[in-house]
């Protein structure tokens, strides 16, 4: 035999749910996770704003860092595994500086590697360090490994999915108990699923974060985080969930990252899913990642979102990695090789369409408005319109087929312009994957 | 810039449509394949029973091994990639013969693998050669690297799934058209989904072999093909598809490996479903793949369980995988570490049984039937008896509450010994995941 591997020794910066629940697998499990890393795993010290937080974990036997940069040169850090979050500073500095050094990273930080990622991956190629990241998309789900390293000998074609566990609960609250949008997300921030400033989960910005990640490595494209089109479930409203299961359909906001001969299109917004679909069934903070590839076909893969058990689940399995000395370079490709994203623009878009109007309730509204759509060519698949009491508006609910959104939005810009139109119309995508 | 990195030369054994298709990528991909795994893949030997044989690539630019053992210290190969199949020699005089001079070896060959594969896992950790196989289970999805180096930290409990798409097209077919199991074997014969001796497939041993695979790397224990109690689906009729579906229920093969108090179980047989539930709705030859983790929860993954393509990318991404030095072991841990299967006894196993019994139509028929089941303590939830012509023989179905497999079939031996029952019973284990 051999000498006994050296043991493995982590910086940990950040001991919020993710760097305590990672504490509890490293103090819990000890020997299995290390015969399985090959070696040891060990921690050094540990980094956060607040020492004193209760947080049910001793932390006595780590050696405390005020300065979490400090963990990036630190002799006894082998590993920096950064549970901050934020897209800047003080995580970008500490990592930056890590990888500078040739020092491993492992972080969860969707935000940083969609605004730094490809200078990170740049500079982790050119030392030589690891740089892994699967925590920061799907939580607990493997799909950066499985991009990586399982589907290389693939042109992948299309990822989407729902890549974000609080607008997902949601959306399933509102459907399950018609409740609205600003009551349920009360009852997320009370269950610890929603932050107190929702605005990043909501508007939709985790998700094109974590889809632009998603986008670079399916396509080899370099990250372009500016290039998604983001629409949140603020607008979501009760009554179209409602419509929606009427007309055999669910609301999810989908993260959809495609290749076509227009270049790459990536966008976030709620869409209708066709129940008895699998992504139509994937409710509560679950997520779900479906892809398309060459070889492979169709692949999906369903799991928690978040949560600390997942979520450090994913951190500690790229420490593993880095324990057995696996090598994979950040974005696969090296940096150099990444191309420009050709963005594909939204305007030509094609897809169905829903859309809810309120009409005043008056002889020839519905002339006016099928008219307009006519006029631009927008052929309509359905509509439904419900008695009313005289004199009061009246939703009109309709889909369209496939037509594309520059034709959609100008005909909706006219619509609403209709003086028998009250208010803003709102449409909602159709996706018929 | 450092010397260009040296191509990794493979030697491929068999050259059928896993084989083939694998030609396929590293030909059509080339240098795209090449960037991901950091150097170049080339081919420089190929063996196969018929050389002759009309492939539909030209194998010229290869050299042609008469003898695939050769492949094994051939000085030209780096990796030997056995797509043989077969659970003995020749596949396994050469993994065994690669693996002993310290190369690494790709398979796709389960059958290999439930046989011998911890006396070749010894043999690759004491020369230090990679054994990946990917390929063996589940085509396409990347389950092995998931359990070998995503979930590591976790206590895997339960793993199960849809293994065989043979056997799951069956089915599908079954249900769709309400034809016989033989009749649409056949047609699985034609589209190429089955073999010409399906045995194999429809009899439940390619599962077994593949879930003896997953629940060694899922629960750290020594394979144990033996220990699975494997039932196929031959004795599915049009029947019992028709009424699972009345009781809200689809027919799939299963197979499920569980830990309990009691040990480790691990079976095969046809399973009622759950109509809603995510497995119930895996339609023909596609596969999925269920887990249950202390830290991650469930997790599940879908794709192609089949097909040259989805079977010939996971081959690739275990060549892949060498070319960049990756390294795990074939077992997750040292060959010594793996723990021998207690095995839990089938006839401990509680659950929720479909019978379906032949009864003579005549009066007491039903009483003496319920009787044996109350002295049973077998408890009945729901019962199906169709109205018939009198004097003919006549259906009837139950499904029980939870019972164990011990009482289900004692119960059922006697039942089945009752003057008045026609035949044996055909009964169907009902699973509520």
């Amino acid at each position: 035999m051999s000498a006994p591997p050296q043991p493995l020794r982590l910086g940990i910066a950040g001991l919020g749910t993710v760097g305590t629940g990672l504490i509890q697998i490293l103090t819990g499990y000890g020997e299995v996770f290390a015969e399985r890393c090959g070696r040891p795993v060990v921690i050094s010290a540990v980094s956060a704003r607040n020492k004193a937080r209760e947080r049910g974990i001793d932390l006595k036997p780590y050696r405390w860092e005020a300065d979490p940069a400090a963990l990036a040169t630190a002799k006894d850090v082998d590993v920096v595994v950064e549970l901050m979050g934020g897209e800047d500073d003080p995580a970008y500095a500490l990592v930056k500086r890590a990888l500078k050094v040739g020092k491993p990273v492992v972080t969860a930080n969707k935000a940083l590697l969609s605004k730094h990622g490809i200078e990170l991956a740049k500079i982790a190629e050119t030392t030589g360090a690891q740089l892994n990241f699967e925590a920061a998309v799907a939580g607990g789900i493997p799909i950066i490994k499985a991009i990586r390293e399982s589907l290389v000998a693939n042109r992948l074609t299309r990822i989407y999915g729902i890549l974000n566990g609080t607008c997902n609960f949601i959306l399933t609250e509102m459907g399950a108990t018609g409740r609205a949008f600003e009551e349920v997300l009360k009852e997320a921030q009370v269950l610890g699923y929603a932050e107190a400033d929702p605005t990043f989960d909501v508007g939709g910005i985790d998700t094109a974060h974590k889809l632009s990640l998603l986008a670079s490595l399916a396509f080899g494209t370099r990250v372009d985080l500016a290039g998604v089109h983001v629409e949140g479930i603020e607008h979501v409203t009760g009554e179209d969930i409602a419509y929606a299961g009427e007309l055999g359909y669910r609301i999810k906001l989908l993260g959809i990252a495609s290749q076509s001969d227009q270049g790459t299109l990536q966008r976030v917004h709620p869409a209708m899913v066709r129940v008895g679909t699998p992504i139509a069934r994937i409710d509560g903070v679950t997520n779900a990642v479906m892809l398309d590839g060459d070889r492979i076909g169709e692949l999906a893969f369903e799991g928690p979102g978040a949560g600390a058990g997942a979520t450090a689940s994913s951190v500690a399995a790229d420490i593993a990695d880095i324990a057995r000395g696996g090598r994979s370079l950040p974005f696969i490709v090296p940096e150099a090789k990444l191309k420009p994203v050709q963005r594909a623009p939204m305007a030509g878009h094609i897809g169905m369409y829903y859309v809810r109007f309120r009409l005043m309730d008056r002889a020839g509204v519905m002339a006016a408005l099928t008219a307009v759509l006519a006029h631009h060519e927008v052929s309509i698949e359905s509509i439904i319109q419900r008695g009313r009491a005289p004199g009061e508006a009246v939703s009109v609910v309709l889909t369209t087929h496939e037509c594309t959104e520059a034709t959609m939005q100008a005909a909706l810009a006219e619509i609403d312009g209709l003086p028998t139109v009250m208010g803003k119309s709102n449409f909602i995508r159709i996706e018929t994957f």
